[in-house]
């Protein structure tokens, strides 16, 4: 529900707020690396499922790599804004926990912006075949924490976080 | 790092866990639907500048929605053994929280198979999408809970949860 | 410039309008059949290097065709509310003109939703194709009078126009 | 049928028109940019439908400019022999007038080749978007007047047309 | 620099070469299934690499079996007049040999017309795939002896082959 | 059927050899070709065809060459490890034989890896169009000898291979 002074603004964004992709054409291209994780939390049942081989449609993990590798190329197909850039170098790894797996993906370029999209889409859709391939077992689970942990390169310079 | 026992159970899953897309030919159609939620954590400043439509790249939740049901169509593309199926509906809503936004999608078809994937990816490239237009403004966003709350249709029955 | 009450209006737009794909889940399976027409207007000097064949890039004509036909299979992930459905036949004819090429598509579908997207999709894009292989020898093409002239199959029954 | 006569011109066909993708490996980068502009003719009662938010499936403008941008990055997808590059900005305005829309895009990139064919692949799609979200409103909506009307960057310098 | 002759046979050549997709939209719908294989043959020190897990790049034949899969579902995509169809299985197994690997792949429809160009087209992108995986290693790798082995349900009935 | 001696050496490759894109972000620039090459063999009846301008669906060569130049630009979409890089040329020719065609593709790139993976592609896809056109009269055609024949630029120099 919204009050009558919000939308007043959302009726400026109307007018102000049209989508555009913000020019880069002038940014100097150099090397770019961001570093996102995520985790998807998932029952006891389905975490000894993958750890057993007993998935109905084959090993989660390798396939999680694949799809999620193959998603940060193209994420600006994706993501209407992002600017298109060619992935130099990417790379997802999955550390099994109790409770599931934390799903980590980096990703380099020398394009003119920065890679956290790449490495959060990898990061998404790495979790989401994880998803795809268990839900048999376990329709529960849930795909959590997707954040940017690291970043350098480019204007804005280096960004860590935990 | 993985145990012997660990290790004897994946050398398994190398000779009967080679990944194959499940076969539904023999399913039968029927109406099915799936409803997912997420959610993405941002802060006061980047909640203030969705609602005062300050934000650069344009209005960010008209754009989310847009590519949230392009990704509902494109999700078969996207995760290796989800199978193909023609999306008949698809619907995804932004509801403005303090701290952010809850996004949900609902997705509808009357193929061989079930649509969680298809809702939880609109959900996620949704997500994304925000993260996209807000990220110059903060980094720190963290996409979440991600996970499916209703199914209807299918052998398998009706699934709900909150 | 937007007058005050068309302002008023639009942000009515910001409330009820939120994007969606209509719901065709019920609706019948059937043989439905669309076929668009469009132009692409040119110099006599680009008139004559496609019947000469003399077009750096090869015969525009066959690539068009090509195009269109693929692009209409693709339709649903460029038009971001269009249903998917399968194409079950598409053609694209060119017919010379004096001033250009006249461009027809004739799609067909059995699926629930109407093949319009589809036949407009395969001219502008065989349109385009003609464009990008003369625009070498002519940048001030035009491509227009696109439009649908036939449909037929479907509840709203059959539409026929010059 | 082809007589044996035919035969033999179309082995010359074979050496003459065969397509294929002008080398522009040796072509300075530099930045790059395009404009084209199109029309979308409605009827009166179409217009007032996107004016009131009436239309069933959304807003068609803000939807329109987000399937232009994504189109201008996939046009090399869907043109043969388009050269594939970065978009480095798209930008797609609708312009009201009492028959219609007036669509223009420009777009920028810092690649080798013109990016011609990705402004009028913005304005067709953002065109067709139009289309399909009326089309349930007024089914004789024509596309027209799609050209390119500025250009700069590159060695064939700058163009300019109304 | 052709003749006048030949410009009239051209225009013959329009009339009857021009591409078009075969429609199917009366073909009924059935289960269908494919099978093709192929094999990649390469040298001793390749072959040894995928054995002793010393690629680059990483596993070889996991990747291969994913890549496969998701080529099967985007053969309509990459094959200009090949219709699109709902795949509803596919499986792509790889056989080790002293000289290289046999690659099968077998796939399942319920549509209207065959999955065959989905067998070879998946075959083609798995021995892509382990190609571009051990390049590096050998460069004189050759994909070869892509066929068609079986084909089952459709009008055309059962076809077998070695 | 593996000996537990390969078993033993296939699970040390889940453990080192989990799957990624090789890192070419240090790489040079420079303009690299690589021209692959591939046949495919069928009846005399479907030879016949071709030259007679028989074929249902219209002309294979020039729509294999179209699909082949096509598939080039989305190599990196297919092959899941393959770097993405701007085709700045691709070129496909068919030769005739009295056993089918042979088929060529040569690509060029200013990027900063091969285009072996591109020029492969191309031949392979444009064989996989030509067999979709011709499968109703030669079910029994085989696409092979599918390699690399040349690569000259990048730090591996010149490779030459007939």
């Amino acid at each position: 529900m919204k009050t009558k002074a919000d939308r007043k603004k959302l009726s400026h964004v109307d007018e102000q707020g049209r989508v555009r992709m913000v020019d880069v054409s002038d940014k100097p291209r150099s090397v770019r690396e961001a570093t996102a994780v995520g985790e998807i939390r998932m029952s006891p049942a389905a975490v000894r499922a993958i750890r057993d081989g007993a998935v109905r449609k084959g090993d989660p993990l390798q396939t999680a790599r694949v799809a999620g590798i193959m998603a940060a190329k193209r994420t600006a197909d994706l993501i209407p804004l992002c600017h298109p850039l060619a992935v130099t170098s990417a790379d997802v790894t999955l550390t099994a926990r109790r409770w599931g797996y934390i799903i980590s993906a980096t990703v380099r370029t020398t394009g003119p912006t920065g890679v956290e999209m790449e490495a959060l889409t990898a990061v998404s859709v790495a979790a989401l075949t994880i998803y795809d391939m268990l839900k048999a077992i376990d329709r529960t689970m849930e795909i959590g924490a997707i954040r940017l942990t690291a970043k350098t390169g480019g204007r804005s310079g280096t960004f860590k976080r935990d």
